[in-house]
């Protein structure tokens, strides 16, 4: 239980680190038959590679992955699917400025506390690096939910003060048609603006994205402590630098009535829906086919070019110096982390709740 | 994998239902040796209770106990501990009504829809009743927290648009002392006169609890994927009404830039601390020794005495029409639920990070 | 992680001592819409009744339990099932004499050593009275393997040296016919003439039970690590008294060729089956359609009427003499625990079964 | 769930098949700090290897492993450890014959049913092969419990019915003299002649093994499910071609009174130790302090140079003749699998057993 691992029926372990042989992770529980679409897999680490963009983190990462284990002629045979991505770009000269150093708000001090002993280049064990191993098991179980008729969207919905606005439509074709991934490019072109001058200042800056999932079966979720909505916060709050999460109506709840907030049922065309979609598309920990929402917070990413004030392994007073490749803002590199680990979410549950009703156990 | 499980080692698993023969937990892993106190998990199942003040609903729940297993001679025996909480005002008639109606924004349809049957009375399982089991076990996980000098203290800071500024140093001794559990009496008093007002036009608000937990140890918590605040996202939102979770800066981290959120490192009196805390005591999953923080968002209750539109079993339009007792918000009963929860979270981390170095285990 | 937890998706938690308030089980993850036949659970706890025959203890133990949450109206709704009989003959006092002493091959002094407290009275947690709670998980899971086709038979084939020959075709009707639950006659006499004489003596003597599994789907179980005769194995050891576990030809294969004991595929009228089934029903963990048999081994019980050497509490040499009512030989009693922990185990494998294919998820 | 995971805290998951990449092995709770030794790992890795001796296979595998994560500095760090071991003898041409047979008493036919798929290469994912990886995760495992002062041997006690007799006393010193692994020179030459003599025949023969665990502390282990000989029994159960688990008296208990089983405690120099030792070292599910001692009993390997009926994909009758390399008898190779899980068992335990008192937690 040392938290390398996520899921109960389809089940992920990750491991690897940001400067060490590389990244991977093994799948346990995928169903068998699937016919791996690699170049899919390829697509979405491109997504979250660093590199891609002037506003992301210029460092090279390898994204080329290896698959190791569980495909028999292009086909998933049930067994544990391992992949692994070999890393390239270490650099491990790069950190050896921090090695003593505990850097503000990255995880230095507490892995060292905790561990007694740290791998500090470029974090780790810590490093975002990890979530290319989410993303890769995350776009699976994508291609089997996608067979089911779910498909899941995630965009950014807000940079420093520049906030898509809650009445634009958004059409999700257009998610990757700029940089920073925001499906409106009046919008997009104020956030890359924005994260340009901060990159330029040698700072970081928070962000929100906002993420659907459309064509979800009525019932998929559980009651009491796995609620659906409990699961896909816990799956949010685990990637780097997530600070809130909100399902629905989220915060804005705090100031809404009853009789605002309630989701009117109603019968359209023999579909039973609602009039609102407050409720974010889950309604006692379980789906009630609307589609699910939520929304992300990032904080501003750790690593600044600037001076700051820390300590030492001693306790001794320093000054830690940003050297290096960074995201001057995480958020465009996250949309599809947020993606991933809401397939892997909606795919586990789906597989669980085949096992809850006694008529279909009978076929009867 | 139910859902109605939660932990790892200190784990508990409840069972029950609003109108059924009543609500219980069995807690595996409570650690052997500790003098059970009975009253102050009574004193806890008070703070939770209906009926309590003017300003929750009227409704009256047996508050009373009682230990089945896991206890000889006063002590805990590292056996499960099993405590039964017997129902005794079910009033089962006055939910004949939406029999066959699904409440908007309540859990009747989605549980109707997965499980193919439904105990309409008073919500079931899926009844906030079932949080007196977690407060039960919460209040045991506290007791032994409390031995390790670790406190937790919720109180709530915003009902509808009320919210306790946050210029005011809070003196967690006076949280209890007003029956909206917010501790400072302006806002209080506020905060009662619009639930007051809105109980009265059968209506609901929603509203949101802060929870700082100080005394804790560095160390504690997991990488990747069980992230301490990951682990507290989850419990929060499993809470019925909760819509969403912020640790530390939390969404105000969304337009902060890195160079303020960083929390610098110091050494006061040989003890290394930071200066700001929007980390929120938590840094990659794992705490730092500052005091954990975090708010949780509560929508407004579902039940209201108002027509609502609706369908019912067939699908057909229908009318609800809210009949019984209920809580105008659920915030000021919902603060014992947080504090449990938060602190079955953190014991259970601290019992799973013994394991973690080998100089430990081998006492060198 | 505590150890009272069985099964993944069918999954139990049992609580509760032999002298405390009583003995109870929850179920969490039975499936829904199950018309829950009390008479039969009842049934089965006869079975594992003292006072039930003249071969085993004349303890008086209450066997009417509760029923205290999910069902509504006769029917399980999907939520926790939770159990409970509350102890009557508690005759604490019987047990003084060995408050300080560590009865030989007993728990007691484990228990002390590792939990630093020891509920004394009757064994406390280690008691077999605990397997009541399994009798009635487990006859709820035969419940739902009923309606499968799926029906599991255990019966007494040894007690000391007396042997059911393997010559013998056993008829299961014939089990519960005589009250060592050996399913022939002359046996079933020798072995009951046995155990009186055992019984007189005041000694105890130790037995077997073979346990036979028919109407198997094929491909149920898993690879690797939780085979389905590892997990069957698990849930026998886990009984009290068990000392081994042997799955089809078991022992016996050490000293066969692979030329004898491979078991010959053949298509009998479409069906393919084997012409021997040394395998077991289970090949590579994994049913192959074939019965399931496999053989539990008892130790003679611990409590004997006889002086025996032992240490008390502070490392000194006493004297231990049984007194209170016991069982000369726990094969009769067990026979309804073996088939209640096999049924749980098959239930649960064919619940996570559910979700192996892709094909059977996407239903082309 | 899908069955490739094994422990709690100390948690392996195995992955890769027999003609795939690759064999591999996650270990997740490995404790930070332990000066990880390869070359221990690979002498474990030699005793379980192909074509050490005459009497095994003489397939060639690769045993050489690489350390994909978790080690800094030569040091564990407590995140998680991959390691995988590439293939290299993988000769898939030599399986085109048995590709749409089953072979008899192996796992062909049930993976194929249940998966939809096979990888017919070498039996895949249910070939023995996966061993390696438990082999490396033991020898891990084993490498901490030596400096806790436990000591696990594992030697071959039969072939066939050459059975080394109980009143030999061994010397754990010689078990890795001979080639079988039997520490008693003219016991393991007739076993050694046998061996030899079924090979010439191109049969099989099935064999045991013993295994002694000493040095265990007091106390670890688990009441009820998860009693400390129920998970060795599992373990045991788990590894290819094993049929039963016997701990201590095991099977033998069958024919045994209670006052010849029972183990009288003594105190001897202030410690408690019993007199005899029919318990194994276990008793209620927790260690006593006594050697834990139990027997493994292996089938004989199912690939024999005879031919064989069978059926076909279609369900035709066929016939399948053995080619390639096969093991005559599976034991000498099987003697570090045994330990290695063995060690992982007692480490888990060991792990989990830290959070079982309250004094242990608060220092008091």
């Amino acid at each position: 239980m040392a938290g390398n691992t996520f899921g109960t029926l389809y089940r992920i372990t990750t491991f690897g680190e940001s400067h060490g042989k590389g990244i991977g992770v093994v799948i346990d529980g995928c169903p068998s038959g699937l016919e791996l679409d690699e170049s899919h897999i390829f697509a979405e680490l491109q997504r979250r590679k660093p590199g891609q963009s002037k506003i992301v983190t210029q460092r090279h990462e390898n994204e080329e992955f290896e698959v190791l284990s569980g495909v028999f002629e292009g086909k998933t045979t049930g067994t544990p699917l391992a992949i692994f991505i070999r890393n390239q770009d270490q650099r491990s000269k790069d950190y050896s400025h921090i090695m003593d150093k505990y850097r503000p708000s990255h995880a230095d001090y507490t892995y060292s506390k905790k561990y007694g002993i740290r791998d500090y280049r470029g974090g780790g064990r810590s490093s975002a690096r990890e979530t290319a191993a989410r993303v890769i098991a995350g776009a699976i179980a994508m291609q089997i939910l996608t067979k089911m008729g779910i498909e899941i969207n995630a965009y950014v919905n807000q940079v420093g003060d520049i906030k898509l606005a809650s009445t634009i439509k958004v059409d999700y074709n257009k998610i990757d048609d700029n940089i920073i991934r925001c499906p409106h490019d009046e919008t997009a072109t104020k956030m890359i603006d924005l994260i340009t001058d901060i990159k330029k200042k040698g700072d970081t800056i928070g962000g929100a994205i906002h993420c659907n999932i459309s064509g979800m079966p009525v019932g998929v979720g559980a009651p009491v402590f796995d609620k659906l909505h409990a699961e896909l916060g816990k799956a949010m709050l685990s990637i780097n630098a997530v600070k809130g999460f909100e399902l629905g109506s989220g915060f804005g709840a705090i100031t809404m009535k009853g009789s605002e907030h309630n989701d009117a049922f109603e019968n359209i065309d023999g579909k039973v829906t609602t009039k609102t979609n407050y409720s974010g598309g889950i309604q006692g920990g379980i789906s009630n086919g609307m589609d699910i929402t939520f929304n992300v917070a990032f904080k501003p990413v750790a690593t600044i070019i600037q001076s700051q004030e820390s300590v030492d392994k001693e306790g001794n007073a320093t000054t830690v110096t940003g050297k290096g490749r960074h995201d001057p803002c995480v958020v465009p590199r996250a949309v599809p982390i947020v993606e991933s680990m809401a397939a892997m979410v909606i795919l586990d549950h789906i597989l669980i709740d085949r096992s809850t009703r006694l008529d279909d156990l009978i076929g009867s």
